[in-house]
């Protein structure tokens, strides 16, 4: 078995902002460590990936700065969407790409900016779900355990095992974001959590997306080697020719050739400042990056990008300082911090800082 | 009657931290207007007193900033202490270079980074007193009708009526700072705040140091003509000759020959970041200075220096951004940002800032 990783790392997360930017998105932001978050997650995969053998689909303008983020993969497997179209283009360029790839590849999509810890635990359940891919030649997708009823994530209704002594099963039925009674019961029910993590053969996925969105299927007959010299504008011809849909939505929800593998990796997607709290805390509960300076401060998340945040009295806090701007809210409201960024961009002043 | 402002203007004041730095001390900051509030001090009383009339005593390192701060008064009227020996050194210098100002000149000692207002009813009382000193050859104390029992002024305790009709009154006692429940003694026995503003005739004040500062007195005896040459190597000398000793010890608490006048203006030292609260309020109850970007934020003080501060949904914060610091406490706590400077000079990654 040969794992190819195909990152998606499209993203435009406006909720780390400040240290967030429209030209440096969540994926490029040392959130967890003194590296890109795309960094880690390449750096989780060794040693059952290579780089080498990485792929990574983004935006064209972020291109140059994903490159240098991880530079071990190779240039022209760094592929720049000349608009974004959602995932189902995106992941069916990496299997069309990969189909020559041999018999034993499996390609690997996971996202670029998620927490995974233990890595060795995410090698195992990759390897194992890619062992069962391979054998079984479906499309298995890794399910998290709930550790609550949460209303910001699709879940997975899991069916009977795929086969006798395996931990894989057959999927159910995917549902959408729930209520939050919904939720609940879902999480009694043992459905699991969709974190956009799953791996095929290349051929398999191929065979699927010209089942169940042909539209993409047929602008991937005309694209040439990733190397060819004219690659960006059958690029711009492919991305105009295809919908814009998640492969969720396209391929997931209509295949019957889904499986699901209970992942025993612990998995967050960082979806705020809030979210960091949980990493690296110190005896009062601080979560703290960069210079700090703090007197009788708690339960508070501290990222100095640039110079120092000094705090005196303080609890559950977020706050961010970067070179031009200093955001201070709540820990309890750090999700709201997209609404601001909604509201600055109508103000002259505060725009230029987004 | 001609006014000469004696501004003091030597202070180090840590509780403004982190836009108070070591060689940009609070009289520096612009943190009632746009400008730095000694030249608020000195414009506050145009037309009463000309710049020209004025003399600033400040630290020797200081002087530079302080005289682009004040352009408007002459060079030469700018002194640098070559080291801190209180106030008494500084007021005795003043009296003497002013002791052949003419019978009508009246010196007006000021604090340079205090909140005063209105402008006008300052300088009705300025001149009010400036009047009765030169009548009365006295030492003219303005004594700040208290608005709550303060631990952390000294207080004037008022005698009988200077004369029949006059407002000024003897000064019984000057009181050191007192505890919570002698304070509030003080202000139902209508003792008065003393903010360190009198005003007196040069020849007065220079026999009452003669009388109770003779060493001061007599090193001011060598001193040459502020325009000298070796005016330098003459003020080494002096500071090194006088004790260090406050004026209001060396020589208010001794004369028989002080006189109180209630003030009829608003004051306020500003102690600290929480007192600029009470200026220029927007409808939250906040007070914002620079680029804020706000929701959801009350009660609180927003000063950006650089950059922008983005805040939501907190209460009654200090939030303070500089080129290369954020400070972020409550309110009620801000005077204990001097402890967090103390605290910062140990540590080698932080005293930079100070």
């Amino acid at each position: 078995m040969r794992l190819h990783p195909v990152i998606l790392a499209g993203g435009r997360g406006e909720r780390f902002w400040p240290l967030s930017r429209r030209a440096r998105p969540k994926q490029l932001l040392p959130l967890l460590s003194d590296r890109p978050m795309i960094a880690d997650t390449l750096a989780r995969l060794t040693p059952l990936a290579k780089p080498a053998d990485a792929w990574v689909i983004t935006a064209r303008d972020l291109e140059p700065a994903i490159r240098a983020a991880v530079p071990d993969v190779p240039a022209r497997q760094v592929i720049g969407e000349p608009t974004g179209k959602n995932t189902a283009p995106a992941v069916a360029l990496a299997a069309w790409w990969l189909r020559g790839a041999g018999p034993d590849a499996v390609a690997a999509v996971l996202p670029s900016d998620h927490r995974i810890e233990p890595a060795d635990a995410l090698r195992r359940d990759l390897e194992e779900a890619a062992g069962v891919a391979l054998e079984r030649r479906a499309i298995v997708v890794l399910g998290i355990p709930p550790t609550h009823p949460e209303t910001g994530y699709g879940y997975i209704e899991t069916g009977e095992l795929a086969a006798p002594g395996s931990r894989a099963r057959r999927v159910a039925a995917f549902r959408e974001k729930p209520d939050r009674d919904t939720a609940a019961r879902y999480v009694t029910a043992g459905h699991l959590w969709n974190a956009g993590m799953f791996l095929f053969s290349p051929e398999v996925m191929l065979e699927e997306i010209r089942v169940h969105a042909p539209e993409i299927g047929a602008a991937l007959e005309g694209l040439p080697d990733p190397a060819a010299p004219d690659l960006e504008r059958a690029l711009e011809r492919y991305y105009a020719a295809v919908p814009s849909i998640s492969i969720d939505y396209a391929v997931m929800e209509r295949t019957r050739n889904a499986l699901v593998l209970p992942a025993r990796f612990g998995w967050d997607d960082l979806g705020s400042w809030a979210a960091l709290a949980g990493s690296d805390r110190n005896q009062a509960g601080n979560t703290v990056r960069g210079r700090a300076l703090l007197e009788d401060v708690a339960g508070s998340v501290v990222f100095a990008e640039d110079g120092l945040v000094a705090a005196l009295g303080v609890r559950d806090l977020v706050i961010v300082r970067t070179g031009d701007v200093t955001l201070v809210c709540p820990r309890e409201r750090a999700q709201e911090v997209r609404a601001l960024v909604e509201r600055a961009r109508k103000e002259p002043d505060a725009s230029k800082l987004l």
